[in-house]
């Protein structure tokens, strides 16, 4: 399958992928769909008419949406016709698009040209836990190698609500944030810049249609209700969320900003690196079972590029199959009480650590709670985020000669704000 | 002060309350902004073009919104300008409502007529946990009585991150969810409808302005982005929460709904009410310290009526003056890091429990733990919440013969759904 815009084998964007996206440019501030192709955008905007199979063509209309949420409401059906028909509009075999020059003049955008927004508008944004090397390592530092896993870790997936205004796009920057922190037990909390910033690496998945309050989404239907994925960095500041979690989780520590991926990869587009289920023991309850396979091969690394440094040094190598739980089970356990989903909700992987040191997917565990440094390859070394550092994260599955690619996720770190205590309460 | 229409002196809504609501009518299904006043609705859609002060005269379209969003937006300025209009035109002494019967005719609807609707779009939720009594009262329970309160509670306003989605208007059922518990801690975890069903007498209010990702609210300025008030009822499935909130915090237990009252009374009517703040010992960290009072005296009530009884029993009566950490406090915690607030996001207190045992605002520490139980007036008895029962929490502040109240946030208990797993994986 080949398309008539050119893509070389490294391309994370060929017509096997078309990721979705929100993208707006200098001369057309207006933001709009758009798919990747190679290093190109097809403003789905601009050719919505081309869209005339029987679902879509009275549907037109959610392509000329600001944000992704009205296509994915519109189910898997649907999905799988848009999809198909941009597969044959930008194929090398249909002259539709590819020969009709003044339309290509109009429906293409340079990536370099373009601005990326936030695919979705997020309405509920959940973080899960689902990494059993992650949650390993974090258990064997706080509570010691006897008590690593909760005794619920492997019943349930453990999740928590996050905090959905401050998901932002990938390469929006992260201001490190101030707070209460409690450095000596012995001595009252103080306050100030996190010195503890941490990185994430998670992917999360975006929602479909909408559910109805107090109906659950079975097992056998979940994966009806997953869009597609993005990238994901959940930044982390480990003193100010050490203080704060007990017992009601984090708050704080995470709520300073969330950066995603721009480009959306549907689950149609993964489905060929669909790989088997971690196999799980004990057996979750019937609820939470599923047999079919929704686990997925999708490689990950993060890089970390200093302030004053051309070169970035790849900090980890790790897998999403390495999950323990999967998406279906995520999704059907958030909604076993009733809990409904919205068009466009964020469920995030949590940290997805590998078995190998290589593979861990936060600082914490790579520097083992800062025992141990990390050395760039400008020489500098890191226990924490530094300022100016900038996290890039990126992630594709390998096909046979192409690559289906999520592109990056970058965000880069400013100095706190200097927040000065003139008098009792006041501040700046 | 007396408004032309007339209003009893245990009416909630008199001239001195005027609270906002969005309502829709059976012959009007357009969500619409009403003000309430004695049992009428003033439908500002309708008179929005009285709005003819500075501010106001160029915002009129705020009053055609659906919900209470862009006018909570305009900022403190804007709200008073409102609310000093709204003052007149209901007051007896203006004829430009008053007599102007047409505009009359269209402009007031009957509250019995109204269907109530959520008052906002609610971007986030956050849930604080401020009540000291009921923080001490769960910590004896869980941790006995030398470690009630944990090390940070006196130091911050622990919170977490609730789900929106399942924010449901007062009057929306709410169905018993299903989850996993494990009662016995020797035996595996099992699956069915939660026996341990709760509730949790709550307030909590709307933020107003947006504020920018990285940039926190100084507690100086806290007021300035809090609208008003509503009533809450938190309801939580305890079994289900107990086996799932380690480490991360309430997850499932909490996100099956969160009933709020459809009234949104304004800081403005309650400035008569506010009363001095908690003794805060020790005195909180400078960016959390504030001198000004911004505590409320609001009396607070919970009542169940039984499904095959006409009768409601008081369980509980509470203030919302307990609290030990102020709203203004709650809010600049939440943004010292730089978390953004939209529009619209809800922020809840906590479950309010007073000092003495019948002011306690959760079954849980009514019945310690489902240790006594409730006897209600129909002569059943309680330790957590029955299929059928209606849970009525109410509100007001008392003045000078008149009351500024909240009306009412109730909810009906619907049997859980039966799920059959007839297959591995399978329901329904």
């Amino acid at each position: 399958m080949k398309s008539f815009i050119n893509v070389g084998p490294d391309c994370h964007f060929p017509i096997q992928n078309l990721p979705y996206g929100i993208f707006s440019t200098s001369d057309n501030p207006r933001h709009r769909i758009g798919v990747a192709i190679g290093d190109q955008i097809l403003d789905l905007s601009v050719v919505k008419h081309l869209f005339d199979g029987p679902l879509m063509r009275d549907k037109q209309n959610v392509f000329e949406a600001p944000v992704l949420n009205p296509l994915m409401a519109l189910g898997k059906v649907a999905w799988q016709e848009v999809r198909a028909r941009i597969t044959e509009l930008l194929s090398l075999s249909l002259p539709t698009l590819r020969d009709d020059l003044d339309l290509r003049k109009h429906a293409f955008v340079s990536q370099n040209d373009a601005i990326m927004h936030l695919p979705a508008a997020i309405g509920d944004y959940t973080d899960f836990y689902s990494s059993i090397n992650h949650a390993t390592n974090v258990g064997i530092m706080f509570r010691g190698k006897e008590n690593a896993l909760m005794p619920n870790w492997k019943h349930l997936p453990v999740g928590y609500h996050g905090r959905a205004s401050s998901v932002v796009v990938s390469g929006t920057p992260i201001r490190r944030p101030n707070g209460q922190t409690r450095p000596n037990d012995l001595e009252p909390p103080i306050f100030g810049p996190s010195k503890l910033l941490d990185i994430e690496l998670e992917m999360a998945f975006l929602t479909g249609p909408s559910t109805d309050l107090g109906v659950p989404i079975p097992i056998n239907q979940a994966q009806d209700y997953i869009f597609g994925m993005v990238l994901m960095n959940d930044w982390s500041a480990r003193d100010i969320q050490k203080w704060e979690y007990v017992p009601l989780g984090p708050f704080l520590g995470k709520n300073f900003g969330t950066s995603i991926s721009p480009w959306v990869v549907s689950m149609e587009a993964l489905k060929p690196f669909c790989c088997a289920n971690v196999s799980q023991d004990p057996k979750p309850l019937p609820y939470l079972q599923h047999s079919d396979p929704y686990n997925f091969d999708i490689n990950l690394q993060v890089a970390i590029k200093p302030e004053d440094s051309e070169t970035q040094t790849v900090i980890c190598q790790s897998k999403f199959k390495y999950l323990y739980w999967t998406m279906k089970q995520q999704l059907t356990h958030h909604t076993i009480t009733g809990c409904n989903i919205n068009s466009g909700d964020l469920l995030a992987s949590g940290t997805i650590s590998g078995p190998s040191p290589d593979s861990y997917g936060s600082l914490l565990e790579l520097t083992w709670r800062g025992t141990k440094s990390l050395t760039l390859e400008n020489g500098s070394t890191r226990y924490f985020l530094k300022d100016g550092d900038e996290v890039i994260i990126t992630g594709y599955s390998q096909g046979d000669g192409y690559r289906v690619g999520f592109g990056s996720c970058t965000g880069k770190i400013l100095p706190a704000l200097q927040l000065k205590c003139q008098m009792k309460g006041f501040y700046f």
